[in-house]
């Protein structure tokens, strides 16, 4: 039986599907990190743990095409390395927002908005896959979590400074970081994810700060969402933690469209084509 | 004789400055790095040797107060002990924007500007000097040198991401660091002045991006102002490497008084007020 192998893997952890060509996912398995730029042992060690549980899920068989969506594989001696390491056929390593983007979008037309921590966009056009954006925290990552938690903390040490209104919610997060100066120390240590957690406070606030911060966002968003539409409008696929939050502010603007499947989906759908 | 001692200390040299109180300058010294955060023992014996040098120019006497503008002075903590560590009688050590403030605005009412590489304001009134801003490059430092670099830099990112535009400015720059990968990968190990030295091809660029970035740090630098003047109106002065640049800019709106005199002689008034 020629199956196919789908991998999503993070920093956080990785997941394996496998399945038949075309059909249904007959096991999955599940391990440990897998980000191959800062640990490629470890990755390859947790993803052949994941795809040796979902091949004995499904019962065995010979593996024809896997596609492996892994964080960092941007990282093209590594990438290339772990593909040495892994006993499946055609292994193909693509960058996470590769098979999110073709598990959302499914075989259809369309624009994918991944925003959570980070942010990345990608454009379906005739079955190919272009990424858009995900320049990281310090110089892209518009919309997303950490970008709105800069601005949070950013607009609080203006307001202390005398350079514009300080409002309720501004205070309060300038109160819990211990002042202007700790708050300065908080941010120069601080990592996306830590930025990203004074996000939800200001989505939906009527603080003056958050409606103008979050305006601020919603309307870059607009704007790359435009600019990747061209001509052609096709609709947009909002995922990822705020995922929800954007599609229901730019409903009015664009087609919004659910999207149709996981990344895993994506990874098993690729690796599909491949075989 | 009874002295005053003035010292203008930063991460690449210190100067020192002895005067009478309220006297021309009798001697001046010059050493190396001054930084406490980075080398306290180092930097005291920078100063030491910047101060012995301009005493013994000025023939020698008692120092009755010493002012020292320091980068990095806001580590309380290494401040208290540099200050055990001179022999200079009444020793106060403040932030370098401190004496830069005092020297530029002299005795009069007014605000300070200080825009180089990164950027820090300050409003003196009846003698009292308060600082505003100066939160450093992630958090701050609005219409610097560092953030118009690091605004070219994402521009020409965005521009490569079909976000925005692409102009002759923003292709010349994504050119010479090799692509948008490179300009990524430079930009994650950059320095402030790193960016910073991409600012001047942006001052006077008709070059549609630079004309927006510029623009958008003017109107921030004039906001910023605005809100300092409240109801006074006092002249604002323009220091710093691109001082000149926004000084211009801004001259319609504002009343921009020359700089009356340097940090060193700031830190030698601050001196005479408490000897």
């Amino acid at each position: 039986m020629a199956l196919v192998l789908g991998v999503d893997g993070g920093g956080t952890g990785c997941r394996a599907a496998v399945a038949r060509v075309g059909g249904p996912v007959l096991g999955r398995g599940a391990a440990g990190p897998a980000n191959i730029s800062i640990d490629l042992e470890g990755a390859a060690a947790n993803i052949l743990a994941a795809c040796e549980a979902a091949l004995r899920e499904a019962g065995g068989g010979e593996v024809r095409a896997a596609v492996l969506g892994l964080a960092g594989a941007n990282v093209t001696a590594q990438a290339a390395r772990l593909q040495g390491m892994l006993p499946f056929g055609d292994v193909r390593i693509v960058s996470d927002a590769v098979i999110a983007a073709k598990g959302a979008l499914g075989a259809e037309d369309g624009i994918l908005a991944l925003l959570g921590t980070g942010s990345v966009f990608a454009v379906q056009q005739g079955g190919a896959i272009r990424l858009h954006g995900g320049r990281g925290f310090l110089m892209g990552d518009e919309g997303s979590g950490a970008v709105l938690g800069r601005a949070l903390l950013r607009a609080a040490l203006r307001a202390d400074d005398g350079f514009r209104a300080m409002t309720p919610l501004l205070a309060q997060v300038l109160g819990e970081l211990g002042g202007a100066e700790a708050a300065v120390a908080f941010a120069l240590t601080a990592r996306p994810a830590d930025f990203a957690r004074f996000a939800p406070r200001l989505l939906d606030s009527d603080d003056a700060a958050a409606v103008e911060i979050v305006g601020a966002e919603v309307t870059e968003v607009a704007e790359i969402l435009r600019a990747l539409q061209a001509d052609a409008l096709p609709p947009v696929t909002f995922i990822g933690g705020l995922g929800p939050f954007y599609a229901g502010r730019l409903a009015g603007r664009f087609a919004v469209r659910a999207a149709q499947g996981s990344a895993l989906d994506g990874a098993l759908a690729l690796a599909g084509v491949l075989a």
